[in-house]
This record gives C-alpha cells, structure tokens and sequence, in this order.
C-alpha cells in the first residue's frame, strides 16, 4: 500500500471522526498502531469528503501517514441513520448531526471514499438487524449487496486505493456461502465478513465463522469488522481471519477499564488507590513505563482528560500486542498452543 | 533546583490536579515547559498529599521531571472553600468536594508541600477579597500573613525545597510596602506578590506594580501569582516580575481560543471550516506542524478530546515563546522596544 505494508493479523484503531480519541497520531505510531479506521457516514456528513479532499486527503487532515481503511456507512446507516428508506438505487436517510437529507448510493459511497484517499475503501451493504432476522429480508439483503458490490467495484477509479466487499447473510450458512461465492467471482483484493457480533454466549456465530472464512481465497485478507474483544479476536484468528476493528478498547480506555493479560481493571474502584503498580508489569506501553494505578485512579476520580487518554493509550497497545503475540505464535508454528492457554486462562471455549 | 535550571522570566504551566489539563508531561517537555505548578488545597483534599508522598512524590506521581512549584492553597481556601473560619491558629473550612472539614494551619501547609516534595513551596497567606476591602481587614491579613510566613520558615525542613513568601496589601501601597520590608527581613530565598489581578481596564492595579517589586530584593525571583494575559505578563515583566503562573492558555485552548502573535482566534467560528492554515504561521508546536485550523475546527464541532489537547499545546507553547522571546530581549538589550512594539500591537498601555 502506498502507506506502508501492513502484517497481519492486524488490530486497526478507530478513529471514527479523523481522530482515534484521545490519542495523537504519534502515541498511536508509538505504541506500533499499522492501520487506522475511519468512519464514511461520520465524515462524509462532518466535515465532509469534499472539504478533507479539499485538505489533501484525511491522511494529511488527521497527520496519520500510516495505511487507513474506510469503511462504506452501510452499518452505520442502519444503526445511526433516521427515517431510513432504502432502495436498489440507493438508500436515503437523515443525519444524525443535524435532520439534513442525505443520499448514499454505492457510486457515492465509493466517491466518498475516493475523496478521502483511505488504502482500503469498503463496498456499501445491506445490514439488516441480525437480532429478529427475517429469512426473506436476509436474502434481499444479501442479493443486494451483491449487486451494490458490482456496482461499487465499476465506479471504482484510485489504483492507489483497494477495494474490499462485504459478506453477508447472518447465521445462515447457505446465504453466507452464497454472498462468498458471488463475491469471490468479482475478485476483489480482499473481503470482510459483516454483520457478525461474535461474543462467548454465542457459540452459534463462532460456529458460523469458520465455513464462511473457509470460502473466502486464502491469499486475500479476511476483514471481521466491528469484533471484538481480545477472547473473540483469539477465536477468529483461529478460524481464518486476518484483519479486525473495535472500539473497545478506547470507548472502556475512557470508561477506565483497562484490558490486561490477566483480565480487566476498573480503575474507579477504590482497590486501586494506593497501588504503586502500573496496570499491567511488563507491558511496554508509555502508560505502563511511567504512570501507577494510583495516579490513573486519581486523574479518573479528579474528571481529568489525561485518564481516558493515558488508559485508552494502554488498552490499544494492549491490542497491538496480543496482534504481534498472535503473529510471532503463528510464525513460530506455535499458535494452536498459545490459543489454548489463552483460551484457558480467559474462560473460552475454542 | 534539584530537578533543573530555570531560566527567568518564566511561564509556569497550571497542573492543578497532578496533570496539565489534556496534556502529557511529553507534550510539555516538548515545548519547553520549564516549570508546572500543582495546587497544594486541590492535592492535599484528593488524592492527598501522603499518599503522595508515599508514591515518591508529585514528580513521580505526575511523571514531571522538571521543576515544580506548589502554592500554599491561601488563594483557594478564599476562593473555592465553604463555611471558612480563620484565626491565628489556622483557615477550617469544608471541602468543595465532599464537604469533609479540613484545617489548614502555615505548619500543616509546609507539611503537605514537603510531602509534595515541590522545588518551590508557598507560604501560607491570607488572601482577602479585593472587590470590597475594608482598610482594617486589608491590615489585618497582612499582619497575619507575615506571622504565618515566619511560621511556614520555622516549620520548614526540606534542603531541597526553596520556601517563598507572598507579599499582601492589595491596592494600599504602604501596606504593600510593611508587607514587603517585613519578609524580605525574614530572608526568603524568593518572593510573590498575592491579591493582584492585573487586566488594561485596571490601571490603578498595574501602577501598584512596580513600587511593590522595587521594594524586593533584586538577586531573588518575584513571582506574580496567576496573572495572566500575555499583555498583563509583559506589563508585569516591565514592572519587574520574573516569574507567572495562569490557567488562560489551557483554559482557552479547551474552549477552542487560540492565542496567536495576531491576537486570538475561536476556532469553532465557521470562519476557519476550509482554513488550511496553521494556527499560527512560524510557530514550530506540533498543533502548529501537523494540523490544519479547518481539523482543529472541525475537532471542536464534533466535540471530540484531541481539540481541547491541541489547542491547549499549542497555547502553553505561545506563552513560552513569548517568555523566550522576552528574554532575549532583555539579554540583548531590546527590551524596551520589545514591550513598545508588542504594547503597540495589543493595544496596552506600557
């Protein structure tokens, strides 16, 4: 990528609004960050896409050199978005920010993407609710972001930018295999897996993961977008995936909970007042060098900014290097054994 | 000082709560801050100054290794303090957080400070309103304050700490000037002048100014107590001030105003939404290399941290590049046309 090469798997920071909140660019450099995640719904409403290609991209606008991925507003649409009518053409909502009319189409999404320069732009999908999935809704759903797909990969210019689809299809494995397939034949240089929550209570969507990812070409990333926590993300490198996004670990980084190997800290609770530690020993984070628990439990008791940013800059080193852990076991054919400690040690089940 | 030369006059940035409000001690380095102050009421009531103390102090604590000066907690007592009750003995009053009863006595403050373990503690002082003063109770709050600093010197022990004295006596010149003679004769290794607020429509306080510093002894540093604009500053430094502390560029930078060499910008005005440019053109703070007016706009229309943070550096950097800029003037003998120049400029009366 014009931005760097990126090794996977990859834990990618959100930075929604052109800022992962709370941290600078250079902290996020620092702590080894490869890929930062930007929201299209989010910017192309505020500031716009016209105004940060205007700016020279959101690369120069947010100072972010590293590799960027946009995602296309799909979920967003569906779960920010009122008064939502969607048809083929395109669907059509009102901003969140302000009530305007806005219209995201897959030649907008696409053109949204391009004016922000992001390496990798999304295709736009359908995201139906996964909660009361309707089997006729499902399929529309997928045969539509299929077509959108074809759509967006022929309105797509910038050889600089590389365009990901989306699958979807909820826990139907059939329709998942389907939207793969489809997909696959349109070739795209990598793929992502939307509309999943993976999470411990719900074996059956773990359990939906690993035939979906094993349709997909085994030299194209595999994106799971939007999961999860450090046990989830664990669990679906074992099942083939290679890219993840989340924003854990700064929205609890600001709700001071800290994610360690030995499980989460919440450092409003009292316990941490006098404790000359830092949050996890041996972590190599600028929070973990220099700050004790007592002082972050202080800032968080006192409402001062430099907790959220101090635990957030923590929690999303805390990521980067459960990513390179994953990397360096995989690397050193030891990844079935690290996944079961882990798995052992944080309650799961592989 | 045993963490470092300083270099006067100097900008001390405001560190109330152990942090610099939304930025790192990195941040601050960077820039060039030689000094934070932390407030000795805010840290002796939470986290408390003991626990401090057993943390190895507020340099460990707030991961500061630079000078830091603490104030006596006099000037909040007055101002943030509920149900006061003042006598000789001490100030008893509730605390603004939890409503909890706290006395401070000159002993209990020098405690606390040595605790602390700051380069520079204050004396204790009584810091009566200036908005109405009665002639008797101006009087007597100087008389106590030079009790209580006579007081503070005996009680003090640390070799490593320089104890100062503030000098009280509002607007009335002779009281200024009992106050003044009756330190300096007790021998303080430097001295700070209390009660002021300095401001263009107050004349009458910066003409009270300059007689009060002439009072002090040349070879010690005088420290203006919270003041103030860069124009107060300047004003102040032309009277004979070596050292200020002040909660505007922090406290501005997170209401988005900037202060530039041009005057102040506010960055949420729809002036600056396609503004390319730096904050300030020449200035070498990071806000300044890497972002544009439009980021730190939009920043603040979508509310998020890294605009308080930015504008905040950005602002701490100004006051210190004025205060370089002030001493090279003074050492290579520009000063005066310095001060016309900038008075000039802003407007001020020299």
């Amino acid at each position: 990528m014009t931005h760097g090469v990126v090794e996977t798997p990859v834990f990618m920071a959100v930075g929604t609004q052109a800022t992962v909140k709370g941290l600078t660019p250079e902290m996020l450099e620092e702590i080894g960050t490869q890929v930062v995640l930007g929201n299209t719904y989010h910017l192309a409403l505020r500031p716009g896409d016209d105004l940060i290609a205007e700016m020279g991209g959101l690369h120069r606008f947010m100072h972010w050199n590293r590799p960027i991925l946009t995602d296309s507003g799909g979920y967003q649409i569906f779960s920010l978005a009122a008064n939502l009518k969607i048809t083929d053409q395109s669907a059509v909502f009102r901003s969140h920010i302000d009530g305007s009319l806005f219209e995201l189409s897959p030649e907008r999404a696409v053109r949204i993407q391009e004016n922000l320069g992001s390496d990798i732009a999304m295709c736009l999908d359908e995201c139906p609710s996964l909660a009361d999935p309707k089997p006729n809704q499902l399929r529309a759903a997928v045969e539509r972001t299929i077509r959108w797909a074809e759509r967006c990969r022929n309105a797509h210019t910038r050889p600089d930018q590389a365009l990901f689809a989306i699958v979807q299809g909820g826990l139907d494995l059939d329709l998942r295999a389907f939207c793969a397939e489809a997909l696959t034949r349109l070739d795209f240089p990598g793929y992502a897996l939307g509309g999943f929550s993976v999470g411990e209570t719900n074996q059956q969507t773990l359990t939906a993961l690993e035939p979906t990812t094993a349709l997909l070409p085994a030299d194209k990333p595999r994106y799971l977008m939007g999961v999860g926590r450090p046990i989830d993300i664990l669990q679906a490198v074992a099942r083939g995936v290679d890219m993840f996004d989340c924003v854990l670990p700064t929205r609890n980084g600001r709700n001071a909970m800290a994610f360690t190997a030995e499980g989460t800290l919440r450092l409003k609770n009292a316990c941490h007042k006098r404790d000359s530690r830092p949050l996890e020993s041996g972590c190599a984070c600028p929070t973990c060098r220099h700050y004790s628990r007592a002082y972050l439990h202080h800032l968080f008791l006192a409402e001062e900014m430099l907790g959220p940013t101090l635990v957030s800059l923590h929690n999303v080193s805390y990521y980067n290097r459960l990513m390179t852990e994953i990397r360096d076991a995989v690397v050193g054919g030891r990844f079935a054994d690290y996944l079961a400690v882990n798995l052992a040690r944080w309650g799961g089940s592989s």
